[in-house]
């Protein structure tokens, strides 16, 4: 096969065929062909697009470019799930044991987070000796022995992914459905769950920021799934806000464990109870929305859901009392309270740019590999809708130090717009998209 | 400057600043750049396409990236001549003595031949101790002594260039009008010339298959010279068949030395003497195109034009009695006439096939830097148009032994169809094209 007559058939719009696909994906992984030429057809690809099957057939190559571990081989069903990233967004930490405390095992591999937006394996970090970097072996034997495990990506899934990742990076070729869908998807199918929950987020503190583009990339790794045998459902929803209020490592985990005791914030813990029932509903555990609601109301209220979560914490290093007893987490050492400046109601709150606020008290990466804060961060005393008189709590600045916390009290005021007339709290959850 | 942005923007179909394309092109020749950010860029570019502006300070860009000769500074006016390259092309060998022999001075630098289509130093090679390497003070010495240089491309001029064709032909982004017109012109401006004539081809034979593409790239390389200075004009002609007689080196050396005497193939002979009179219009030599053609006629039949052929060959090294009787040119071993194989008018010459057989008969290079066979190739004895008994002459093989002459023979005869009823000559310049 010869590559410049791959890129030449994508660039005049061509399909390319399994065959072509494949046989670049192995080749590129190899170190066979030049990244110069993988640059080529990547922009090709950006600009022609893939259709459903050559998306599929591309996300396919990807899985088998490195180790498969077929988790459904040892635990059936088994669910997977996955956030396209938001700010506040600490769904996964209290899905995953919800899941489990209603009978359904989860094999989970998470990001680290970078620039605005969060990554799980952080927040799980923020618990003392909690270790998110297991080898394949543990990986199985936690899965097995809890039905539950929370675990960093591997580099040994999917390493066409990362090498196309970073190339994508720096050729201007991110921004493509059918590359980012691939993108995830691979890494899922790497995993091999019978069941993958996707959340794909909206608005000004996601990278997709219309509804319309969510809902594209979410049927695209709807189809991946449909065509690769994975049953995966995707969520539409919003982030126009942050999620929950919570932002910050400790803080977030602090929330997820509030949420796993049914005394969350009622915006992400409806997300949350929503996502583990449409899980139930998907793995046949329940026959009814209702029934898988009323099961997951159980797992928060009899505590099964929380013991989940301690025991896998455990079972991974992490200081289990800091889940019992969550006052026991890393703390940082200045906390000030930013006050409304005026009275009225909220009217918008810059997802993105609270993320970055965090991101500068050391909660967040500016680069890849940065060491983080798990302590700072911050925490909403309101949200979208609220009205406050003026001087009312706004939110929580947590910092390592007074003079930080202080830094950025005029760059987090300039996140929130106000009205005179009441705002409607906004809508969360836009869409669900299944096979 | 950051090279994705420029990326994303050529991406998103923005317009680059002249700043931008000139630190992409800067840094790119310098090495700064990796070839896999230039590659996504080029994609972007054949997506997008470029407006007149940027192609031409692309195309500036790319001359300003190493040496230029000026030679406008040595002598004035001094016209330079550029084909984009067909089957049997070999106007330029005519066209530059017959200008410099009607009092205007001609510095070209040409380039090898390639694939199906010949290149005009490889044609003047074949002259015996002719040198086409020349040093850039004996291209302006031999400029200035004798009115005429016909030279090699010096890697000197232009680098930018050398390296972006590169990089396209491994990328898949050659056919694109502004990269193809930058990549000519760029080439011209570092020469420097005062004057431009350009042959742009279309058909078969050639790199343009429509006569649109061809005006479209000629439309946008007499812009890039407008924009630049240097006085630029276009010729649009048909490469439906090959150019005259002749395909091969030393056999197309005689037959434009049989222009140059009056003596050739009306149709070549009719483009040449009508390209060597646009010349002196655009130079202000003659007042009319029909004085214009009377000079040129008269420089053909007084012997003035063969001798300052013969006199640019002597003062590069080369046999100046092989211009003065040709049949000292270097000959074939074996020549085999193939016949007409019934009665008909010819209907179509495949100009394309009709080089590729040439190349195998050893006249061409299917690799960069593969020796050539100056003295082999194919003289054909009748055009479209012409009606020809079963039997009679079709086309003259010249090869290396019997046995290479037999073995095209059949490919040969299939770049033929022909028709009971007559077909009439087909038109060869179809436009000109002028600032």
């Amino acid at each position: 096969m010869q590559i410049v007559e791959i890129i030449r058939k994508k660039r005049d719009g061509g399909t390319l065929s399994g065959a072509e696909i494949s046989w670049f994906i192995q080749h590129y992984t190899q170190g066979d062909l030049p990244d110069y030429q993988a640059a080529a057809l990547l922009m090709a690809i950006f600009w022609r697009g893939m259709n459903a099957l050559e998306t599929s057939q591309l996300t396919l190559a990807m899985a088998a470019s490195g180790a498969q571990l077929k988790i459904r081989q040892l635990v059936s069903p088994v669910v997977d799930k996955h956030s396209t990233g938001g700010v506040g967004d600490k769904v996964t930490l209290a899905v995953a044991p919800l899941v489990t405390a209603c009978g359904v095992a989860v094999g989970k591999m998470s990001g680290r987070g970078l620039g605005h937006t969060g990554g799980t394996i952080d927040k799980l970090e923020s618990i003392t000796g909690f270790n998110a970097e297991l080898s394949r072996d543990d990986f199985l034997r936690i899965l097995s022995e809890h039905q539950l495990v929370l675990a960093g990506q591997s580099n040994e899934l999917a390493p066409a992914d990362g090498k196309l990742y970073a190339l994508r990076d720096v050729t201007g070729t991110i921004e493509s459905i059918p590359l980012i869908a691939s993108s995830i998807m691979s890494k899922k199918l790497a995993i091999g769950a019978s069941h993958l929950l996707l959340d794909v987020k909206f608005g000004s503190g996601a990278f997709m920021k219309t509804v319309e583009s969510a809902r594209e990339l979410a049927s695209t790794m709807v189809e991946i799934g449909r065509n690769s045998g994975m049953h995966t459902v995707a969520s539409i929803t919003s982030m126009d806000q942050p999620l929950g209020r919570a932002i910050g490592n400790a803080l977030e985990m602090k929330e997820a464990i509030a949420i796993l005791k049914g005394e969350g914030p009622d915006d992400v813990s409806e997300l949350c109870y929503h996502e583990a029932a449409e899980l139930l509903m998907m793995t046949g555990k329940a026959s009814s929305m209702k029934q898988a609601e009323q099961q997951v109301a159980r797992a928060v209220h009899n505590g099964a859901a929380i013991k989940a979560f301690a025991e896998v914490v455990a079972a991974q290093g992490g200081d289990r009392r800091q889940v019992e007893e969550p006052d026991l987490l890393p703390a940082a050492p200045s906390t000030v309270m930013l006050t409304a400046p005026h009275s009225g109601y909220l009217a918008t709150i810059h997802a993105e740019r609270i993320g970055l606020v965090s991101m500068q008290l050391g909660a967040g990466r500016f680069k890849k590999g940065e060491e983080i804060d798990h302590r700072t961060g911050l925490v909403l005393q309101a949200k979208i809708g609220a009205y406050l008189q003026a001087g009312a709590p706004l939110v929580e600045i947590h910092a390592r130090n007074e003079q930080e916390a202080h830094a950025v009290q005029a760059e987090l005021l300039s996140c929130y717009t106000w009205s005179e007339a009441p705002v409607p709290e906004p809508q969360l959850i836009w869409d669900t998209i299944r096979p």
